[in-house]
This record gives C-alpha cells, sequence and structure tokens, in this order.
C-alpha cells in the first residue's frame, strides 16, 4: 500500500455510501466492503502522520473510557494509545474499584460515566452468549441517554474482544496482509489456512479464529479453517464466513488437517482454542460458581487437547506452504515450544524468523483503533485528515 | 434557568464579596449564599461550553489527584471528567500502591504529591469523625507546604464526600433544582422532602441526608426531614439547617413520618441511611478491627431496619404531593424495589417514571467539580469564561 | 545556583561533548561530569518555567509507561508529575492486569506497549542481580524493535530505583546540595556522612547509599561511608565511589562509626539497608519461594539490627557535625523516633528541624526525572529551553 499521504486522501474519497459514523464497530460483517477499506485507510494515514511527527490531535479535551472484564497488554495499550493520539484520556473503569456490585442496571453505569466522554471500549469475553450481548447493552443504554438529552453527545463503542468477534485483531492483522502483499488487489486469490494448534492451557477464547474467519473472506482470499474433530467454533460465524465468499468471490472451507490447510497457503495462522461446546459448558460452570465443575471440565480439556500435540506449526508444516515461504501469524502471545512451555503452538524457530512481521502486525493495532474512534466521531474523516496535514503541527517539538 | 451564556457572565460579576479563590471546597455551609451562587454560575457557563463544542482549558499541564478511601463510579468520572475539561490529567493515589503504610504522617505524603498538582480530590466517608478531619489535616499540611516555600501554588482541595457532608453531591443535586424550576428565586417556598427510606443492605453514610437539608435550607426553601425514630443525623447538622433558614427565610422542620413530610411536597428525596449512634459505634469497631462486633451491629441494624420496610417511596405516597407530581431525587444507585433488591428505597414504576430527570440531576456533577476547581484557581472567573468563550477554539475538530 | 534563565541556558552551551540524546539513564556513574551537568542545568530551567508559569509543553501527544515492580509514592508521583509536564500521558503497566504472566518474553512485552511510546520508567529492585539486569533487556528489546523498524522511535529508558543504584533519587538529592550551598562549584571539599542507620524494619534496598557515594564523589566532595560490620554494600560499587574519587579530585574512605563519619561533616545522611549478603540470601529464597526461610531471614536479621540501636541520628550526634549545623538529608519515607516507630533512624526534633529542606530535597525530583526525558528525547535542549521560553505560553491561563 505504498501510498503516499495525498493518495489514501483521495482513496477515502472514492468510498462510497459508508457510514461509519456515529456507529459502534462490534462486528466486522457488520460493516461493508467500502467501510472496512475506510478504516484500514484513516489507519494507514495516522500511521503516517506519527512516522512524519505530524500531530493527529483532534480532540481538545474528552475521555476514553477502557472497561476490561479480562486480562490484556497489547491491547490495552493500543487503546491508551490511539486515544492519546487523537487527544483523547484514558480513564480505565475498574469494577472493583466501583459501587457497581451493588445491582445497578447497566443502563444506569453507562450513562453515568458518560456525560463527557467521547469513546468507550469494552473486552468481554470470558462467557459465551456474554460479550456482544453486553456491548449492545451498553450501546442500548447511550442511544437511550442521547434521545433523552441527557448526553450532548453519544459516546461511540469499540469491541476490545467479545465472544464473538475480535475485530481491532483481525483489522490489524489484516492491515497487516495488506502492506505485507502490497495492496488490498493483491490478496484475491491468496490463501490463508487458520488452523487450531496444540496448547498447553485450555479455554482460550474463540473470538481470534471468529474474527479471522469472518474478515478474511471479505476480499477474495481462500480461506481454510482446520481443526480437530470437536474443535468447532461457534456454527453461526462458519454461516456467515460462507456467505462472505459468496460476495467477495473468494472460497471458503474446512480442511481436514492442518497438512491440508497449509498445503501451498500463502499465509498460515495457527492458534489454538477452546471447542465452541466446551465455552457453552464452561459458561454454565461459571455462572454456577461451581468450582469442582470447572477443575474437572479443565482436566478433561486438557487430556483431550494432548490428544493433538501434533498440531504444532514446525519447521516440517512450514515446509508445505507455498514455496515453504508463507507468511506465518499470531495474534500473541504465542505458546512457543521449549520457550513458554515444554510443547506448543509453534516451534521455535518457525517463530523466530518470523518475529519481525509478527511484531509488525501487533504494531497496527492502535492505529486501527485510533481509526475507528476517528471514523466513529467525524463525519468527514478526509477532510479532518487534510486538515490535520496542512497544518502540520508537531507531535514532538524539535 | 435559560441564560444565554452573556447573562452568565453578567450574573457573575454582579456577585458582591465572594472569596472563593484559592478556598478550599469542604462544607457548603462554610460558603456564603453568593459564594454557592457562583460555583452554579460557573458549572452552567462550563456546561454550555461544552454542549457548543467550545474548549475550556485553562490549563496547559498540572496534576489533579484523587484519593478514594471508599469505592465510587459517579464521582470518580465526575472528578476525572472535570479535571480533564480544564485541562489537568488525573493522577490517583491508590494507597495500597503507596508507601504510605509507612507510617508516613498525612503532612508528609500531602506535600510529597503536589509539587506540581493543582488539585485534590479526596473521598474518605467511612468513619464517623474522621473524614472531614481527614481532609483538614491535608489542608493543613498543604498551606504548610505553601508557607515554608516548598510548593510554588497551594493546590485546592475538594470534598468528594466525607462524614459530614457531600458537597459535589449536593450542590449538583441544587443545581438540578435550579434547573428543573427555572431559577434558584422560583425556588423559594418550595417544599422539599429529605426522607429516610427502607434498604436491605447498611450502613450507608449520612453524608447525603446531611448534605442537602445543609444546603437547601439556604435558598428559602421549606425543608423537612422525615426519619424513624432512632435514625438520627449528626445533631450538629440539624442545628445548621435550622440556622441557615433564619437567615434565608425558608423553614426546617423535622416530620414524623414519611407521609407527613410527602404531603404536598414539591421534591422529595428518600433515602436511606445509618443512624449516627450506629456509625459512631461501627467506627469505633472498625478502628478495633473487631470482625465479630460489626457481624453483630450488622445483624442488629439489619433486623432494626426491615421494622420500617414502609419507608418505601412509592405510587401511593407519591399521590401524597403537590398534585401528585413531586420531583422524586436520589443521588444514585438506589436500592429498587424487584430490581435491585426485593424491597428497597423505591418502587420501580416511580424509578422508572423519574429516570430521566434522575439521571439529568447526576449530569450536573462534572461541572460542579470543575466549577469547583476553576473557582479555587482562577481569581476573576467571569474574565476567564468570557476569554474561553471568545477564544472559541473547538473542543472537537470538526 | 542563583542563576536566572539565560544563564543557565549559556552554562548548557558550554558543556562539551555531551550523549544523553537518545541513551537510557540507568546509572550516574555510566555519565560523565558534564553529562550530569546537563542534567541538572535542564532541571533548574524546567523549575524556572514552573515557578514562573511558562509552559514547558514540548509532546502533544505520547506515553510515558511506568513499570513499578515495588511500591512507590514520591517516585510515582514525581514520574507522573515530569511526564505531565512536558506533554506526555502516563500509562501504568500493571503486570496483575497483564497477560504477561502467559510466559512472555521481556522483548515481547518490551516491543508491545511501545509502538507510541516515548519514555518508560521502570522501578525493579526487589532482587539482587535483577533489577539492573532487566531494564538493560528491555533497552536490548527496544534497540531490537527500533532497528528492525517495528518502532518509529526508540522509548528511553529512565531507573527509578534498580538493585544498584537510583540516581532519580540520588541526583534530586544532589540538585538540593547545589542549591543549598550555592553551587556545584561550592561543594568541593565538602565533608559528606552517609552511614547506616537504625530501622525496626527490615530489607531496605541498597540502592539509596550506592547512589549517593556513586554520585557524590564525582565532584570533589569528601565522601565518608559508615556502617556496622557485616552491613555491606555491593563491593563493586565501592571501587567505583574509590575510582571517582582519582578523577575528581575528592576523597572516599570508609570510617569507623558513625561517630566518625559525623564529625565535622557538612552534610549527613543516615539511612537505614540490609547488608548486601542478606539481599542476596533473600533473592534466593525469594525466587524459591521458601516463605518459611524468607521469616526465619527477617528473624535473624531484625535481631542482628537490634544490636545497633545507637546508629541513630540524634541531636547529639549532630552536634559532632561541622557547627553543629550539617545539612541533614533523607530520600523519606525515614523511619523517626517516636513519630514511626519506637526507636529509629532519626530522633524527632531532627526530623522536625529539618523538615523543609527535606522535603525541598523531595521536590527535585519531579524536575530532574523530566530532565531525564528531554535530554533522551531532544538533542538540542538548550535550543528547546529558548524556545519554549520566548514562547512564553502561561501553564495556568490566567
Amino acid at each position: 500500500m505504498n501510498n503516499t499521504y495525498s493518495q489514501l486522501i483521495e482513496q477515502l474519497n472514492k468510498l462510497e455510501d459508508t457510514k461509519l459514523f456515529q456507529k459502534d464497530f462490534l462486528l466486522t460483517w457488520e460493516k461493508s466492503e467500502d467501510e472496512l477499506k475506510q478504516i484500514f485507510l484513516v489507519a494507514e494515514a495516522l500511521k503516517y502522520l506519527h512516522d512524519n511527527n505530524i500531530s493527529s490531535k483532534c480532540f481538545d479535551s474528552g475521555l476514553a473510557i477502557s472497561l476490561f472484564r479480562d486480562n490484556s497488554t497489547r491491547t490495552r495499550f493500543s487503546y491508551a494509545s490511539a486515544a492519546n493520539l487523537l487527544g483523547l484520556e484514558i480513564q480505565d473503569l475498574d469494577e472493583k474499584k466501583s459501587q457497581i456490585a451493588h445491582g445497578e442496571t447497566v443502563r444506569e453505569t453507562a450513562n453515568m460515566v458518560s456525560f463527557l466522554t467521547d469513546m468507550i471500549g469494552i473486552r468481554d469475553d470470558m462467557y459465551l452468549g456474554e460479550g456482544d450481548r453486553y456491548q449492545r447493552e451498553v450501546g442500548d443504554a447511550l442511544d437511550y441517554g442521547y434521545k433523552t438529552g441527557l448526553l450532548n453527545q453519544r459516546p461511540g463503542i469499540i469491541n476490545l474482544q467479545s465472544d464473538i468477534d475480535h475485530p481491532t485483531q483481525s483489522m490489524a492483522d489484516f492491515l497487516h496482509l495488506i502492506n505485507h502483499f502490497g495492496s488490498i488487489e493483491n490478496l484475491k486469490g491468496k490463501k490463508v489456512a487458520m488452523t487450531w494448534a496444540y496448547s498447553p492451557s485450555y479455554g482460550k477464547p474463540l473470538s481470534v479464529p471468529q474474527g479471522v474467519i469472518g474478515l478474511f473472506t471479505r476480499f477474495g482470499m481462500d480461506v481454510e479453517i482446520a481443526y480437530p474433530e470437536g474443535y468447532d467454533v461457534i456454527p453461526e460465524i462458519m454461516d456467515i464466513a460462507s456467505n462472505n465468499v459468496k460476495q467477495s468471490g473468494g472460497s471458503f472451507k474446512k480442511a481436514k488437517s492442518m497438512d491440508e490447510a497449509f498445503k501451498n497457503a500463502d499465509i498460515v495462522y495457527p492458534k489454538s482454542w477452546a471447542p465452541f461446546t466446551v465455552m457453552q459448558e464452561r459458561t454454565k460452570l461459571l455462572k454456577a460458581d461451581d468450582t469442582k465443575g470447572l477443575d474437572n471440565l479443565e482436566q478433561k480439556c486438557l487430556a483431550q487437547n494432548a490428544n493433538f500435540k501434533d498440531w504444532e506449526c514446525t519447521e516440517e508444516k512450514m515446509k508445505l506452504t507455498k514455496n515453504g515461504e508463507a507468511l506465518y501469524m499470531h495474534c500473541l502471545p504465542a505458546d512457543i515450544s521449549n520457550v513458554s512451555c515444554e510443547q506448543g503452538e509453534v516451534q521455535d524457530t518457525v517463530f523466530d524468523r518470523y518475529r519481525v512481521p509478527l511484531y509488525k502486525q501487533a504494531g497496527y493495532k492502535p492505529y486501527i483503533i485510533a481509526s475507528m474512534m476517528l471514523n466513529n466521531k467525524f463525519k468527514n474523516p478526509a477532510d479532518l485528515l487534510d486538515k490535520l496535514f496542512k497544518e502540520n503541527k508537531q507531535r514532538v517539538k524539535y
């Protein structure tokens, strides 16, 4: 995507009928192709500004709230960086330090924190059927607050990982591909293998594989998913991926093995996850606070996982890919054999060879999030980006 | 208070002899009538600026420290929003992550964190006789630091809830009334019922009812307080309220029942609290770390509370108010029957009908706090507000 | 150092061959005399700007990450204040809320949080042989990220206390001396007593005494260290101090007693620490998670400490110093007899007499840290300071 800044703006101006303004970003498959392109283009432009020490500040004040119901390093700092880049101050909503336990409704809390808030980012990926529902509940509450005049602006919501999708991850992943292969057009016909991989830990969320198959099938790629029997993702997301390719002209299929998926792949994304049915069971046990049940489930699943230790991204397997040179991807942190565990998702030498592209992949996330914020809050991002460029205010005052 | 911005500034300029500059805001009854009016007017002006996308930034750098010794959502975010609106960065003083346990004196800590700090907000409402005392101790420490030249400015202190008063709450409540009834003059002769209400939880602070009777008696309103026998607030605050009406021309009385207080009321504020004597006992037990004693006290008090389940703000009770249409108020979160508990302070249908005004009431808090900050730090707020309006810098760069 | 601002800039311009730009600040003895002077001069200039309400903002956006692996009040707020003063937003890396436990490498975490980060401050003082090593590992990781193009800038690292040195403390201490005695030249030939003192607590880090002897021997002072037998600091640091005086013309010796060190001293710095060998043992036990071993070690050490209760900075001992008027220093918080403990490092009346200079000493830390940040990020600080002064933007908009 070796575009100059003016070309980025030109491309932005060519997009039609995008409606990102004042819309939450929860699932990539709720967005049009042009809307997704708009996110990528604005992210590129913001990266260009930062690389060239030009200020992207478009808020003079305002809060960007983060609500993490699960641990996070990468996404937490990406969100913080994105907010700061645009001029918003991070305020973490730590449910332990709040009075929310009181039995307060989501409608109430959402409005109480939002009087001077511009953006809210939410990670809620622990319970199947909960995260996405919760994010929408917050959204409905904010709509209520805005419509009744309680809020003078409607804070935008960004999904920082739900039970269904992980759009800031998959969009960063995809922007990495665009840059790696030169353009979004170049990705047409490229084969991606999104495969399960063995991990000695258990219960990893489904949102990454689901996010990847839900997004990568939008732009004419040939996507294959592979996993051991029983390790299904949510069936509805498989359907979404299948429908996507009908529009985009690519293909989507379930391969029978890691080998089959890797064969001739341009890109491989081997990553562990817990089966959809296990996540359902786990959600039930978590809600019932059934510690013993949870322990039993974990033991059962780990034993089950151990049957598939050969689902490891080894040098051998990498040789099956296109010219043995497929791009290896991971959302990080990976379970690296001999490094973070005895045996895991990927052989250490493979990981080492791909360290630079892997970190680069992660580096797009702050800009993707900043782009989601900017597109939510500004009706005409091209105009704003043009203005920022022309003002040419230094980020660091040299 | 449908004033235009210039009228707000005009009214500000008419106020006489206000001395808010470089004075902490701890108790409303330490402030003159004009000083309170000044807080309201500046808060309105700041709200106007935010509503009209005009920047209120008057600090280029500087910290606003928050010190919460008890949980908080509303006040935490209000304080953060207020600081951010003016250009100060929040820095939370988390006593668990600090070295304060070491046996360090308040004088030392207060100065150590204040070298580049402009404001300090403190919530300390757990122990009777402690919160207000602690806030003053911090203030004395800062006076010492400023007088001896250690600090080049004296950070201002805002009481974010003490054992005695909750001024950011009561002032926001009152600004809500001013707006709801059209002007501060229109509030003269209006009847307010500040009443105890049943809650299945125990130990709620006294600062809200005390704050309300201490403030609402300042502007010619007819204030009635009602609570079951034994549920007294701190006697000194009752005296303050009685004295207030001698100046303001309103009235203050203790009604015998919720019904009596509600009768013909224009405004009702039913809210649970723990009796003053219980809070004293609890403070003693907390200090002695007497877990068993605390459990016993809780059991005794909950049993006691249960005798007064009919102190609930029901539709029936609301009918007793002026035309059955009194404004229902609460500091939130409320114990709503059938929602947050089986039976609580307010019937769900009453709460639902008043949801919008209730949330609006809460929405004034960030501006009240920002106004307290601004009035503490700027000698001539009218001039500053005039300047901000004329500069007309956009908060969000459209 | 009663210099006007222009004189500060003039002095800065006279310094030769300083290489602070894009270099981490980990140990004072890795820096040249002129480099240390540059830190002091820039700190003074930043203090001048703040005292005169002139904005020092030189970043329009950017994060300053803090990573505290041990509790902190003073340094935490100093770091926050410094970052805020220059325009960077604090983002605390709380290892408990992150996914780092996963077995992730330092190389990975360091890069993951740094895409839009300008500075990283690290406190890691618990394990002997660990803190400094860890800070360098982070530095190597960032070098890797910068060289491979992952980061468009290399975040600077500031040592906020390691097992070896505590440069933000010792530099603030020394800037206090420069101001107290009028100039850096006036310090030549002044006698400093850095002595152990009794404390009823145990395991205090060695970084303060090491930092003091490592720095104060750089500028021609006569430094004496004194401690009870067996309370040695790391031997290598004693060697560094000895070597320093060969260059600087001062002297460094080990005195046999507190009395000997105090005799005729211009400055005394009595402060408890744990013997180097104990810290080694403790590190071993901590790594082995040997709770019982740690308890035993603590008991043994406390009993050992109790043999040296006469190592207290009393009025009597103060009389031994030059005219009985030596400047008393401490990094705070001190163990004050009859205040924070029954008997401790210093008599209460001595501490009280020196409270103002002690707090003043602490007050230099934010400016020292801001200076370290500025010198890391700006090639020509004199030019920048000149520009800031001439722009004369108000910090608070009066």
